[in-house]
C-alpha cells in the first residue's frame, strides 16, 4: 500500500490535492453556471455597474493570472498581452482599463478564446499548487482564497447582471428551468431581543474573510430587537397597496428624487397588467406570480428604508445584525455550484432569528465605513475593498445567488442606496 | 422538347424563376456577408445609429413578412408575433418599437433563430413568387423591388456598422482577409467643365428608383466644372499637414463646434503614432497604412466642405453631379455578393469625370429635400424617404459597400452632416 | 444765413450729421428697449441660444467697438479690456470667448457700467462720423451698415429672449402694456398664381443686404400658387383638434421626435386649463386669449411643415417666396423704435398677396444653403452669416419684433427646424 | 419711575422685547449682508446646489410666514399667494415647488418686491412677539428658534452661493473690501490624546439644537489622538506638490472619479499661473495669494480622505470630534452679523485642541447617520434634517461664515462628499 511519504518542505500530497480541488471546484462552477446561457447571453451589459457573462469569466482568470501567476514570474509570457487592458476592472496601480461601460462591444475576445484563457490559466494554477512546497503554499494561501472569493462574487454577479440584462428583452425570456418554491404561508413576525451593551463585531481571525470585516472591534449598542425573518412580497405588496410609493413622508429625500426619476411603484421586476392585476416577477425563470410568502428582493435601500418607516420600525444597524445573526438558525437558499434556486419563505422558528443567511441580502442603516484601525493592504489588492468606502451601504447575510462557503455573519456587502438588481431584501429592527 | 405554356394569366415560368432567382440572390448575399463574422460580432452595436448584424438580418426579413406577406395574407400567422416589435425599424405607422439604441441587448432571439426566420419567410416569398399570376407579378413588382433594394440598403449597412462597431474594440481586429489595392499613385486632378443651363433631372421611370429620386423635373445651372476624380487620401493628409482640422476660418460653425467637441484631427479611422508618424486607418481588413491615391473615407460633410474651402473650391449640388454623371466612366469598386473592396485609385481618363459610381459616396453641397412636386406615397412605405427630409444632406455615387445593382445617377442618399462611418468621401467642384 | 460749404474731401456737413443721426437713432433704440424692463430682467438667460438684454446691449457695442474704433486705431485702449472676451458672441478670428449658455451669469460688469459702456463708444462713434472725411465715409459705410443692421438683429433678438425668459417664471408677467389687436375676423385664404420660369432672385445691389442676400442669380420655377395670408391662430388651433400633433404621418422623423421629446402639443406660449377651455398664450403683454384672426406665430419649422401636409399644402421654398413678395401689399406690425405690437390680422387684398413684410416670419421650404456663386467676405466679418450654412431653414419677411428699417425682400433669416422662440409662423404654397 | 408690570400669563416685557430683539437681529444681518452686493448679484445661480442671495432673502421671509404666521392664522391673506411655490425649498409636504436649478430665472418678484416681503412679514412677526401672552410665547419658542437658525444657516450659504457664483465670473471680481489675515506662522501641529471609552455625546437638552443632534446616547470610542490645528494651505500646498492629486492610492474610488471627471488638481477657487507659480485662491476679497498658515478651504471629503491618507493619519469620527471639542479653545473666525471675515491661522496652544469653532468646517469621517433613537418630528419640519440622511458625510465645527451663535459642539454640519464651496477644511486624527 503506497505511502503519501511528502518530504518535509511540501504539504502532504492530500492536502495539495485539496487545493487544488477547491481551486477547480469553484473555478468549474463559474464556467458551468455561464453555460446555462446561449453564447449570445454572454455578450450583454445592460448598464454600466453590470458586466457581460464573458467578460466576468475571463476577469476573474486575469486576477488568477495577474495577481499569481505573473506576480511569481514577471517573465512568464501571458495568455494575451491586450488581456490586462480589457479585462482589469478597476485597479489603477495595475494600469489603464477599458471603460466599464463598454465591457458589451468586446465581440473579441470570442467565447471560445475566454474558454480557451480560462483552461490555460487554470492549468498553471493546478499545476502551481499541486508543485509547490510548504513555503509557496503558505505564500499563495492568502490571493489564492481571495481569488477564489472573488470568483464567488462574479458567480453571483454574473447571475444578477444576466437577470438584469434579460429583464430589458421585450421578450421576457425564461432562461432557466427550476426554481421551485416553498409551500404555504410565511410564519409571522415574532420581534426577537437582544440586550445590547458592549459587544465585539468583525473578524475574529479563524477561516478567510475579506479585509473590510475587520479589525475586530468593540461597539456599544442599546438593547434592541430584530424580526424573527426577512420582510416577504407580500407584505411589500401591502406597502404598495397603502400607497408606500406615494407618501413623500416616508422617504429619504435622495430616495424619493429617485423614486420619481425613475418611476417606481414596485421592486425592480415586479410588474402587473394594471392597478387591480396581482403582481408577477420577472426572473431566471421567467415571469411568475409573485410568493407572499418568500422574502422581498430587488428593493433599494432607499425602499427598504421607506418600508421600515412605514411599518413604525427601522432598518437593523450592520452591529446589530452581526450580534444577533450569532443565534441565527441554518442558512436559506443559497448557490450551490451552478444550480440558482429562488428565495424561500421562512420556516417557523418562534423566539429565534431565522433566514438570516441566504435568500436575500438585508439592507442595514450603516454606511460602509472602514472599521476602527483599518487599513488597506498594500499593493493592488489594497484596492479591493477600501477605495468604495463612501457613498454605499451595507448589506449582511447573502441571497440565493451567494455560494454557499460565500456566507458567513462577518461578512460586509455594499452597495449604492439606489441599487436594486442584486437580490436585496430587508428585515425590521426596533429599539427595545 | 417541353415547351413552357403559361396560361394567359401567368409570366412566363422562366419571368417567375427570374423574379425568384433575383429574390434569392440578394437574399442570400445578406446571410454570407453575415457569416464572415463570428456570431460574437452579430449582437455588436456601437451606436445609435448603427445595428448588430442579427438585427439587420431580422429587419430585412421583417420588411417582406409585413409588406409582402402580411400585406396579402393578414390572417395568416407570422413567425413569432413579437418580432413586429423588435424588428420595426421606424415605422411609426407600423406600431411601436424597440427603442433603436438597444438593438444590441437582444440576445434573444438568438442567432440560430434568425436565420431559421428568414429561411420560413424567404420559402414563404419564394412560393409567392414562383405561383403568382400575371397581375399579382405586377402587383407585388414595386414592394418586391423596394424590399430587394432595401435588403441591399441593409448590405451597406451591415458593413458599415460592424467596422464601427470593431473600431471600439481595444484590439483592433482584423475582421476579413482581402482588400487588395490598387498601384500607383492617382492621376492629377482635370477640371472638367459643363454648361449648366437649363437641364432635367430625376428618375426618368426607367427601372428601379427610390421615391425621393422622383419626380423628373427642370432646374437652372450655372456653367461650372468638376474635378475628374475624387479626393484622395494623399490631398487629405496635406490638408491635415497644413492645419486643417485648426484653422477655424475654413468651417462651418456647426463642423466646427463638432470637430471641438470630438476633438477630430483626422477622418474617422485614422491613427498615427505620433504627429511625425504615417497615417494608417482601421477597416475590416485591419489596421494598413493609408493608400495615397485611394479616395478618402470616413469623413463628414463638415470635413468635406472645409477641405473644399482650403482647396479654394466647393462642392458640387446635387444636380451638377447628376448631370456631370452622365458622362462618367464606368464603376469603382463596388460589393459584388459577399466580396467586400477598398476603395481604390482612380484610373486616369483624361478630360472626363471618372471614379463617380463605386469607391466612396461623395458629399454634395445640397441640403436633402424634396423635389419638387414630390409626395410621399400612401401607407406605411411612405415613411421610406420622405419623413427624412430635413437636416441632412445627400450623397451621391455609390461606395464600396454598396451592391452593385444599386448604384445609379439618380440615387439620392443622405446623412446628417456630422456623419462619418459611411464611406463617404468628396469631389471637388468650381464655378466655371 | 451760413451755408454748408464742405472742403472737397469732406461730404457734406448735412451728409454727415445724417449718418450720425442714423446711429443715434438705432443705438437709443436699443437702450430705450432695454429700459422697458427691470434691472433684474437684464441679467436673464433662460437658454443657451438666448441671451440676457445686459449681454445684448453690451455685444452690440462691442461689435462696434471692435470692427470700428479698433479697426481703425488699435493703440487706442479700449472701455474694458476684459470685454472682448465676455462679448464676442462667435467671432473666432477675434479670439476665445466666455461661454454662451453662462452669459446670464455675468453680473459683472453691472448695468450701469454696461450703459456707460454704450455712451462711451456712442461718443467716439459720433465723433467719427462727425469728422470723417469722404473716403473715410465711404470706406466706412459698409462696415457702419452692417453694425447698425446687426444691432437691429439684436433689438429683435432682444425682445423674443426676454419674451421666452419670462415665461419661464411660473408668475407669467406681464411685461409690457399695449398689444392692441386687430378687429374682426380674417379674410379667406385667397390662392394667388405665379408663372414660375427662369427667375432672378437676390440683392440687386441697391441699399444695404447682408452677404448671403447675394449675389443675385437665376433659377427655374415651376408654376406656384401663395396663400394670400399667414396661417392663423384659428386655423392652427383647427389643427391642434383635428389631432396634428398626435399624427406622425403628418410630421417629419426629426420633427415627430422633437415633439415627442419635448411634449409639443400646441405653439410654444400656448397654454389652456384642460382640452375643453380656450387657447391663451403668454407673451409680453401678459397671458391672453389668443386672436384665431392674427397669424400663428412661435411655431418650429417641423409644426410648419405638419401643418402644410395637413391642409394638403406645401411651404413655399425661398425663390417662390421672393418672386412673390415683389407684388405684396405694404407691411404689418413691425418695430418701431421701442414700440412693440402684437401680430395683427391681414388685412383683406382679394388676388394679392398681403402681410409678407411684418407680424410673422414665414418658414420656407428651403435649407439654408450658399446662393450660387456665394463667397464670405475676408476677415472676421466673414463669419456673420456663411458658417451657419447647414442645419438651418430660411425664414423670409419679417415679424412684429423686426425693426422696420430691417425688413425687406431678399432679406434670409434662418433658425434652425425646431426653433419656436422667435415670432414664426407660416404661409401656404401649392403646385399651380 | 414706571415698572413693568405684566399681568400673569404675559411674559414680562423686557423678556418679549428680547425676544422680538433677536428676530430683529437676525434678520436684520441677512439683508445688511445681502447689500452688501449690487442687484445684479442678487439675481446669480452658478448651479443647482446654491440659491441667488434674492432667493435666500425670500425663502427664509416664507419659512416664517408658513410656519409661524400661517400656522397660526390660515386665514389671513399671504403677502403674495405665488411665493409658496417660489420660496418653498423642500418641503414635499407643503405643496409643489419651483424647480430649484432654476431659481436664478426668477427676475420677479424684484428685489425691492422682495424686500418689501421680508418688511411685511417681520412688521407681523415682531407685532406677534411683542404681544403674545404666556403661553404662546413658550409655544412659539421652538419654531421661532429654527426659524432664526434656520435664517442664519442661510446667511452662511448666502455668503458660499454667492463666492461661487462670482467665481464664474472671468473678472473674478473683489466683492467685499477686508479679509485682513493674521499673521505670522501655523504652530506646529500637536497630538492631543483622549481615551476614549463609553461616552455620551448628542444634545443634552441646554439651549436650542436641531433635531439632528440628538438624543443624546452612548457610543464606545478606542483611544485617539486629533491634531491640536486643522490642516493648513501650506500643508495643502505640499500635498499638491508631492502628487497627491495624482496618485490615484490615496483616493477613494469616487473621488478619484470626481477628481479625473472634473480635473481637480487643487481645492476650488486656488488656481495659478504655470505649475512654478505660487498659489493665489479667489474669495470675495478678490484673488490673493493664499495665505500658508492660515486652515485650508474648500476641498471636498474625498481631498480631505487623500489628504489624511498621505499624512498617514486618518479623518476624525464624529464621535471622536465632539468629545474632544469639550476641551477646545475659544473661537477662531465667525460670522459677526454682517462682518465676514478670512479663515484664520491658529494661535499656539501647546497641549490642547483649538479652532474647533469657526475658520472651517471639518469633514469627519462619519457617514450623516441618524443617532439611535432619532425619530424626525411630525409634519412639515420634520423633512429639515431627518430627510437627507444619505450619501453625505459628517462636518463639524463651523467657519468664517457661521454666525456666530450657530456654533456648538454637537452641531451636525452634512454635506455630499464631493462639495467644495463651503468653507470646509479637515483635521487630522489617529489611533492613539
Amino acid at each position: 500500500m503506497p505511502l503519501d511519504i511528502s518530504p518535509p518542505h511540501r504539504p502532504p500530497k492530500a492536502e495539495r490535492a485539496a487545493a487544488a480541488a477547491a481551486y477547480r471546484r469553484v473555478r468549474d462552477a463559474s464556467l458551468a453556471l455561464a453555460r446555462r446561457f446561449p453564447i449570445e447571453d454572454w455578450m450583454l451589459q445592460s448598464m454600466e455597474e453590470a458586466s457581460p457573462i464573458k467578460w466576468n469569466l475571463a476577469h476573474t482568470t486575469w486576477f488568477f493570472e495577474t495577481f499569481v501567476l505573473r506576480a511569481r514570474a514577471p517573465q512568464e509570457p501571458v495568455f494575451d498581452p491586450a488581456f490586462g487592458y480589457l479585462f482589469n476592472s478597476y485597479y489603477e496601480q495595475i494600469g489603464d482599463r477599458h471603460p466599464r461601460a463598454r465591457r458589451g462591444l468586446l465581440s473579441r475576445p470570442d467565447a471560445q478564446t475566454v474558454v480557451a484563457y480560462r483552461a490555460h490559466v487554470d492549468e498553471r494554477m493546478i499545476a502551481l499548487l499541486e508543485s509547490a512546497d510548504r513555503d509557496e503554499t503558505a505564500a499563495l494561501a492568502p490571493i489564492l482564497d481571495l481569488g477564489l472569493a472573488h470568483e464567488e462574487q462574479h458567480q453571483e454577479l454574473l447571475i444578477t447582471d444576466i437577470q438584469h440584462a434579460l429583464s430589458t428583452n421585450p421578450t421576457l425570456p425564461t432562461a432557466l428551468s427550476g426554481g421551485e418554491r416553498g409551500l404555504g404561508a410565511a410564519p409571522p413576525i415574532d420581534w426577537v431581543g437582544f440586550d445590547g451593551g458592549l459587544v465585539e463585531i468583525g473578524w475574529d481571525g479563524r477561516g478567510f474573510a475579506f479585509d473590510n470585516e475587520g479589525p475586530r472591534h468593540k461597539a456599544h449598542l442599546e438593547p434592541f430587537a430584530l424580526a424573527s425573518r426577512s420582510v416577504t412580497n407580500g407584505e411589500f405588496a401591502e406597502f404598495i397597496d397603502d400607497g408606500g410609493y406615494d407618501d413623500c413622508r416616508l422617504w429619504l429625500a435622495d430616495g424619493w428624487a429617485r423614486r420619481c426619476d425613475e418611476n417606481w411603484s414596485a421592486p425592480l421586476y415586479w410588474r402587473r397588467e394594471d392597478d387591480a392585476a396581482p403582481w408577477s416577477a420577472f426572473s431566471l425563470f421567467g415571469v411568475r406570480a409573485i410568493d407572499p410568502a418568500a422574502p422581498v428582493a430587488h428593493v433599494s435601500f432607499y425602499e427598504a428604508a421607506a418600508f421600515a418607516e412605514w411599518a413604525g420600525a427601522r432598518l437593523p444597524r450592520e452591529a446589530e445584525w452581526e450580534c444577533a445573526s450569532r443565534e441565527a438558525d441554518a442558512h436559506g437558499a443559497v448557490l450551490d455550484g451552478a444550480a440558482l434556486r429562488a428565495p424561500q419563505p421562512a420556516l417557523a422558528a418562534p423566539g429565534r432569528v431565522s433566514q438570516m443567511f441566504g435568500d436575500v441580502w438585508e439592507w442595514t442603516a450603516s454606511a460602509y465605513s472602514p472599521y476602527p484601525g483599518f487599513r488597506a493592504a498594500a499593493g493592488p489588492v489594497g484596492e479591493y475593498n477600501g477605495k468604495f468606502m463612501s457613498s454605499q451601504m451595507v448589506l449582511r447575510g447573502g441571497s440565493c445567488a451567494t455560494p454557499r462557503n460565500h456566507v458567513r455573519a462577518t461578512y460586509r456587502n455594499f452597495f449604492p442606496p439606489e441599487a436594486r438588481w442584486q437580490f436585496s431584501g430587508l428585515r425590521l429592527a426596533r429599539d427595545a
